[in-house]
């Protein structure tokens, strides 16, 4: 083969460092475990990758680049990925080893993934898709600096205990012109489905630990379904209809309240978290009031969680 | 300037005729007027066009086209805008003049639009967002042959009447625990507001004509907003709020309720439609109790749908 | 468990027909074989499911509809499926078959699906990821009375010939100031990369069949990518980079180009089509010149594909 | 009205510290200044509104929440926004103000914003589209303590240096067998425009001040367009095309020169802005090679900047 060029080694026209350098939407497919008995899945998932770039260099070799991550994706998938934010660490740890101008690797990922679920009445097994993502840093130096982030996206069902609680007040006022007293008009009120407006929602958890050990991603996932106000189904027969809709009803959340049941449910399920992992929990419920979306959002350390929880645990 | 070969003039590789050439994702600024006493506003429309190519010819000139419907949306942008439907006609007619090649023009657009609300308790004034779009296609021959198609899409909230029927049943059997006769429990579970999943519903609704006057948009909208269990409000005090979820609980729809809703309120309203007017009425209901959507659509001529109503009317 | 209402086999408020009735976005785990030694992989795809609905009927049953869904897919899912068409074929069938009031059902599906390839000139097997489709309509009576469709959706590259010319005449130009005839000049020009404005594709192709058997959705594939100016590839080293870009200038293509070439390629590949079956096809290049693309199309039986080509083949 | 409950103000289940709670998707009019003897033209454009909310709080009112965000952005429409981040710093303000309970306020918005270019060579006037954003953080104490952010994205052409570089070799190549001398033929293939692979590129610039006043919007987007290979034109006669690929061609960038001149243009361009001020460049080349694309990018102080690029001004 004849002798090519290598532009991307020369001087660029202004010495400005680059953060990142790199490519968006690469598309790889990645097996992913599913724990228990059964057998593993082979999902496409999206990437980033990319290196800083000192000032003194045009270009960061793209063409090799994505050469690299090709083979070191490929090395990883042949074997089980029990744990997405290890294969990110790997691959960000690869890069940094073949770009000897860089000093920090990135690698992130997104993929869908497929849980089992059983109908709440019916318990008739059924497949539930949620967002996962995960996120490795690794830093030129000890090889023990590497960040890592996991983290899952869920969608669930929220009912407004804001309206709830108005409309719980007109049954109670209709009670009254039937004549009963109002403790049973009371008592009578909380037991009953009353109606609010209902919707979906999506939570999120992310976690980042640096020189620590692996988050099981299948506990967040289960934190974020149980932090709504009831899970949502690809299937329900009526009886796990009315089920759905009775739970939701008598357990109604705001965006604030799902955010806060994670953080407590984060603190209570993920002991052996060190008081520096950065945890960040989201809740976007799609309004069926509205045109547009309700917000809350928490980022903080594992330790300011557990000192405001200590209070009430 | 030196003289520029035309390549597009060219005989092509294979004579294969083309049914549509042309650009998508145009983006142009367009003047709607919104009637009555409020100043007419200036949006950024999403265009597609298209003309049909003869098997003799390479290439529709793509690069002289853009110029062609520029100067066509330029002037028509000049004046006010009282019908999209007419805009998208008028661009059409105006490309098939300027493409001697071409037998059809096409013309697609979309565009956001805004209507002004009352909050429905507090009679605030608010802003609501909705999707209008239209078409038009000219043919070859006598200039009356040109179909138009004017609709919009808008955003609503519907309550599931088979999960509250059920919650209601639950209902009437606590209050046949307090005592209450059968009659009298089933009266005062109609009257309250029973839980029941609900959610952000999409209506749209798409009027085609040909040879014939234009449709009012408006009227449109206000069909779709009507036949859902109760509009959306971007702005809801705490008493708007309650008036909002108690219609929607006292109105709760199937999507295929919806539709049918549509369709009776259409043949009610567009009197001045000709028979053979093809009406396509859509509902998506983003199911708060799943991940997946309802669908219900009908696709019908004026006459058809007049035929089946009139048993009922 | 107690009884609970129909609320969907009520008569409706208004007695019209709907044309479909279901739902959307339903996302399920699907097995496709990759052909040859390769394993099969299960892929996440994306459903849509309908029904028609009887004007005297409410509602279509959604929860139960989902329940059916589910099953058809899963008994589907437990062995390789071959044919994605075929797969939406049997879900219609067997929606149809549960579905007594329907007279029609309909199913779509997406996905997106691994092709390995080798990258030109250094021959490094590298995957591209392709979208695929299929739909199946399926009616009550005759069971051959089954309509499918399969096709796909590929990216490649494209290099505007119009503009290579004339930069290929600014080229001939510069040669005559160098002294050289006209001849050698134009020779000369014709045999270098000359530069024009390029971009990335989308070529897509889908065929209709009626009682016919399946389609190979890899020779869809083929055929799309043989039909841009040259393929894009996930991993290109300096040779190979440098193989694509003269493949690409050496082989300049309008959007009408790429069209003709499929419409020319199916009529060649598909032998065994009927002149019955219905071919779309269509091409968007995302201008590199533009905010905007350029699209060509065309929809034809075989039969009329055929007839036009007949004169050149 | 009878006396509503305020379930908000209530204590939480567990007292965690909410970072952001509030809306999003929050669609609106903002009218928007264009400069010179150009009309104003209103758009609508896409909120994000957040406060904080402490742990003793169960919600933050979003229902009123949305009411004093419609009467912000209300009385700021009726005049003219000549800074779209000037808007957010007093939405963010007045949130604040409204908030007894919070001690950070946020904003953000998105909107589409239209230029009037001229092409190339015709001089036709034509319209361009970019995406414009600002946001806006204010926090309890001193007034000026108001972090602003602006900033927009705009659509470009870019052309691959290193690609362009080999078949320079290939055109010299080719030269020799006619009989030219290594240096004419070097001159020769320096002057012609070489083929090179060239694609859709999206440059980006975020400047964030603190109690400093606006940066001009028009600037940034001037810089980002003279930053990539050659400007896109949503009209391009054939002298234009040939004129946008003559300039493109030889002016080749990678994604890290296109980050790098940007750098530089700010620097050179916004003399005024402080040390402190915060810079983001970024750069998307939407590949005509591969499917994914290829990304760069620098955050850093103006103070760092100017640093970097003292040497060599």
């Amino acid at each position: 083969m004849y002798d090519l060029p290598d532009i991307q080694a020369c001087s660029p026209d202004y010495p400005i460092n680059l953060t990142r350098v790199g490519a968006t939407g690469v598309k790889k497919l990645v097996k992913v475990e599913r724990g228990g008995d059964e057998r593993p899945i082979v999902l496409i998932s999206r990437f980033e990758v990319f290196v800083d770039l000192p000032s003194d260099r045009k270009g960061a070799n793209l063409s090799r680049n994505f050469e690299v991550i090709d083979a070191v994706l490929e090395e990883e998938i042949s074997r089980p990925v029990y744990e997405i934010e290890e294969l990110c660490g790997k691959i960000a740890t690869g890069l940094l080893a073949r770009h000897e101008y860089a000093t920090r690797a990135e690698v992130k990922m997104k993929s869908e993934y497929i849980v089992r679920r059983q109908t709440p009445a019916t318990k008739i097994t059924c497949q539930e898709v949620v967002d996962i993502f995960a996120e490795a840093v690794a830093r030129a130096g000890p090889t023990s600096d590497l960040k890592k982030i996991v983290g899952a996206e869920v969608v669930g069902m929220t009912a407004c205990p804001c309206a709830q609680e108005i409309m719980r007040g007109q049954v109670i006022s209709e009670l009254a012109n039937l004549g009963l007293d109002a403790e049973t008009a009371r008592n009578f009120a909380e037991k009953i489905p009353v109606a609010t407006h209902n919707q979906r929602g999506r939570g999120s958890i992310s976690i980042e630990v640096k020189n620590q050990r692996c988050i099981s991603i299948d506990r967040i996932i289960r934190i974020i379904e149980e932090s709504m106000s009831s899970r949502v189904y690809g299937l329900l027969k009526r009886p796990d209809e009315a089920l759905v809709v009775s739970r939701a009803h008598s357990n109604p959340k705001f965006v604030e309240d799902c955010v806060r049941s994670m953080a407590q449910r984060v603190v209570e399920s993920f002991d052996e978290l060190l008081d520096g992992a950065v945890v960040t929990i989201k809740q976007i419920n799609e309004e069926s009031i509205h045109q547009h979306n309700a917000f809350a959002e928490r980022t903080a350390t594992m330790g300011e969680l557990r000192a405001e929880l200590s209070s009430c645990m």
